[in-house]
């Protein structure tokens, strides 16, 4: 096995959810899922897809009609893309993560050097490694508030014409820190200037809790030419209740499509039909299904958030963007060990912050994605009563 | 982009199969797929599935349930397996390529040497491409009766304490030939001399047609070890007549398991359930799929081949595996231009040989996996009007 890949650091979350196995009731928000079932509409389209017979290999870059309406959706929440040659810019992947790791292997040779924006998802910084890239983290850093924040001198500093890739993921997982249209602008002119090419991971875009014209958080889209080089990110997963169905999609510059497919073939081949037709169906209900998951989202957060801040000795901020709670409890810095103890004692599964880089160690991920916001409450008791307060 | 992203060849199947859009009754017999819908109760576990609500994410490594009929599967066909720890040596992939290119995630740095036994399937040489390896291939060669033979010991001799990992397909897309018992014994032996990862691609292993005890071709796993430098690679696609549900699976060492865990989260994260739920539907009536499959395909191959040696000037050996005839026109030796001929003025659709290496220039690819015989007759046929015999 290559150095490279032993070195793959296993995954924090899942060690704790290990701590739980077989272990009763135990309520669980370490993972960044829903516990919603995917809508019912959407599994019959896939379920007719089934029954038609279609379980044939299709196109690598995906159906040409979930393209044509991936290019609406996204010319309507980023309306300078529209006229841009979309559907030809656009990818269907398995996954959003595996979106991520294409884009990796069209950009970085080994040895190559990328900036991330940590703490991250760690799938973000592990996938140039796969590469055999080198990683520089820039970090965020947390204010009095408990909202973490970017110094933007230091990362156009980091930036430089070695910089091959910046690796940026906002609203960010598990931070919930969100980039500014005009920081994005700022980085978006910086890069050109160095060459470097952006990866942004977008996937959250949707679940945003400001108030705005096109209902998402900024994106670099709302800036970029077509032929910047900028691969944005997107997923299924998040804004449509799809985690299992592993789709997503990349949007690229033209010259970038080609090469795509061809990496399409040699990774997955293709998404199956069924699940591109589920996913047709979402987009077409796109108004059904996403801004009353996000509304139900910010009734979570806004029920979770202010019940985490009447602790004493509990930091957070209420987070503008994606679905999770970040928090420190003073004088409990081993996130780690925490979080196993919180299993064991309290029956309470959060996710540790060093699992999204040594920046959050002594952190805590609360996803506060659940179709009952009891279930919240009832956890914020039992880390009242673990707290002894 | 990267340049070794930009020099990937594109698919000449795909470019023939271009020559055909918007031309009506064609005879396409280009892609390795059959014309049969996957079984209906395959499908049902899939849509039972989706019923249930089973759209979240699922362990990396697959079903533990998958996981453990996997290994039944597997030891029924290699009895030498049993006890050698199999459900811990598997992993579920998004497909059999996705295994190929995690297997070459795991093993390969950039700069390692390859070697490949060619003519192939291109995405078996494009995969260490992608990862920044170097391709050495050691090619088969045709006999005098159209049948494609190894020279053994030129193999050997390629494989030295430098070569990281061997690359082999066998039964062999395009051209049939398959490896012997005693061939895998030598080859295992001396990688085991030269420390070479053995990345077996067998997913035709089900699609022979000489009378074996097992049903299937040789196989790697019928002389391993566990603890071997051996990664084989399977997919639902072919057995099982699943190709566009994108399913496969790994049989590596227990040493591997962990880390490719890991390489399945920053690819894909896991295999949908419900398309898992599918699989374990076909293994658990695999008696009732499989050997009907492989003896309908027999009757194509009886069907097509001898058809075709019938014809003057056509070299064509019948093969023992896969579901491909592998053939040569004599006097026609630009084979892409004689694939794109034959749609346009024969309405008949075949893969180049050269799509699969320039070992294979000249020839062409005919999969006969096709519900019904008849249309390999009409596509003999048309080959026969064309060439005016």
């Amino acid at each position: 096995m290559r150095n490279a890949v032993s070195a793959l650091e296993g995954s924090r979350i899942r060690e704790v959810a290990n701590e739980g196995l077989g272990r009763e009731g135990v309520l669980k928000f370490w993972f960044g899922e829903s516990d919603e079932v995917t809508p019912a509409f959407i599994r019959e389209a896939a379920i007719a897809s089934l029954h038609e017979g279609e379980t044939f290999y299709a196109h690598n870059l995906g159906l040409p009609e979930l393209r044509a309406a991936l290019a609406t959706y996204t010319a309507r929440l980023h309306p300078t893309q529209a006229g841009q040659g979309l559907p030809d810019r656009l990818a269907v992947t398995s996954g959003g993560v595996n979106g991520l790791m294409l884009a990796c292997q069209a950009v970085l040779d080994a040895g190559d050097e990328v900036v991330a924006v940590t703490p991250v998802w760690p799938n973000l910084v592990a996938q140039p490694l796969i590469m055999g890239a080198q990683v520089r983290r820039v970090p965020l850093r947390p204010g009095v508030d408990g909202a973490w924040g970017l110094d933007l001198a230091e990362l156009l500093a980091a930036i430089t014409p070695r910089t091959r890739l910046l690796v940026v993921n906002a609203p960010n997982n598990p931070s919930g820190w969100t980039l500014s249209a005009d920081e994005q602008r700022a980085i978006l002119a910086h890069c050109r200037q160095t060459g470097t090419w952006i990866l942004a991971d977008e996937v959250y875009e949707r679940l945003y809790y400001a108030p705005t014209a096109n209902g998402c958080a900024p994106s670099f889209l709302d800036h970029a030419k077509a032929d910047d080089r900028l691969i944005v990110t997107h997923s299924f997963s998040k804004s449509f209740l799809m985690t299992g169905w592993r789709l997503g999609w990349l949007v690229m510059p033209p010259g970038l499509t080609d090469a795509m497919g061809k990496l399409i073939e040699f990774n997955t081949s293709c998404a199956p039909v069924f699940v591109q037709r589920a996913a047709l169906q979402a987009l077409a209900r796109a108004d059904e299904v996403t801004p009353a998951l996000v509304a139900h989202l910010k009734t979570c957060r806004d029920t979770l958030v202010p019940a985490l801040q009447a602790l004493p000795g509990i930091e957070v901020a209420t987070p503008l963007g994606g679905m999770y709670a970040f928090l420190r409890i003073h004088g409990q810095d081993d996130c780690l060990d925490v979080a196993k103890r919180l299993v064991r004692e309290a029956g309470l599964g959060l996710a540790p912050g060093s699992a999204f880089g040594p920046e959050a160690a002594g952190w805590l991920r609360w996803c506060f994605a659940s179709r009952d916001t009891g279930r919240l409450l009832e956890g914020v008791d039992r880390l009242k009563r673990w707290l002894r307060l």
